[in-house]
């Protein structure tokens, strides 16, 4: 086990399962662009769904200028957690019951990145789910630069928890039941071409390579 | 579209993807056990992914009664988010690219279970996903319910987003790039059993029938 960053990083719960090395938080945010940004606004909590990606060591999300969450971001405090459900652990108590997981909470007050750094990154956005798909998209307008705002954060106060394996229970080894995992994943389909596309354009093969994070 | 329940649960952005009906809500709650819950605590934004459930138009989610999570939610204002990731929308911008998603955020201060309701409680969660199982394990023991903290709120102020299908950039129909979506879901796979089993026991039949949800 890592040190906790600061006393706000570190794990209270299940600290056994805690993490606070960037290897492994920096590998569950690149398994899972899906996170959950926690700000508060007149008091009250909020948390919002959107997509996060990651460059060296500053994780990065994206949206509208007009948006709440953006715009209350900057600059005060944010949570960031990205999470993944792995497997349902059936254990031979309900107590014992788990989930298989890897989780990660980021705290610190984002910034907001300036035209070039913003266009670098939104290019980064686009590339790292399709390989080289930036270039071959309609060239970004000056008005939608302007109209997207990105946020950083440095990775700084963070932690993971990972939780993977069969149940821990061996206090009920003698009783009858049946234990184990059911395991769950993020699959990718088949792409859906849009009935809309001109005659000739082809899937680039790069979406071959597609990955979710 | 439905109408919002309150100022705070009114979408702001994207809001023609905005839903209000308690079937829809309902729907996203089911299909994705995963949830986020956002509290204050000491004047900074907290996000903890926890597992929740929904009894009629009530969620609950649980956890240890040493968390602080859980300790700082009740009958403190908490926002809790769930969301399913549906796809990627490559659209013929950057622009317009997209993901295709469910989530809903719900409003309120929760209360605890108390005992006989927070057994009651615990049972359906295990049920839900393995019909019969709490009937099968070691029975939950009083110091395990004390250990154990649930808590729930009604589903009120809520309100879903959802966006599914094509990329919306007809303004670019004549760009020849090709666009469609990139579909992802949650796939469930074999059960993997524990090397631990006592010989003889079964696999429940009844785990051919979990749900992620």
């Amino acid at each position: 086990m890592s040190t906790p960053p600061s006393e706000r990083a570190r794990v209270k719960r299940y600290h056994q399962i805690a993490e606070y090395d960037a290897a492994t938080i920096h590998a569950i945010l690149d398994a899972m662009p899906l996170c959950h940004v926690g700000y508060v606004f007149n008091g009250s909590p909020y948390v919002t769904p959107t997509l996060q990606w990651r460059d060296g060591d500053r994780i990065f999300w994206h949206g509208s200028s007009a948006s709440r969450m953006l715009e209350n971001a900057e600059c005060q405090e944010v949570c960031v957690t990205i999470s993944l459900y792995d497997g349902l652990v059936m254990a031979r108590s309900a107590y014992n019951y788990n989930i298989n997981h890897r989780s990660v909470m980021i705290f610190g007050k984002p910034e907001k990145l300036v035209d070039a750094e913003k266009e670098t990154q939104l290019r980064h956005m686009v590339n790292r789910t399709i390989p080289g798909q930036w270039e071959r998209l309609r060239p970004v307008k000056p008005q939608e630069l302007k109209a997207t705002t990105v946020l950083t954060m440095k990775i700084t106060e963070a932690s993971a928890k990972l939780r993977s394996g069969q149940p821990d229970d061996d206090e009920d080894a003698d009783f009858p039941v049946w234990t184990g995992v059911i395991p769950v994943r993020y699959e990718i389909g088949k792409p859906e071409a849009n009935p809309k596309n001109l005659p000739g354009v082809e899937m680039p093969a790069e979406t071959a390579f597609f990955k979710i994070g």
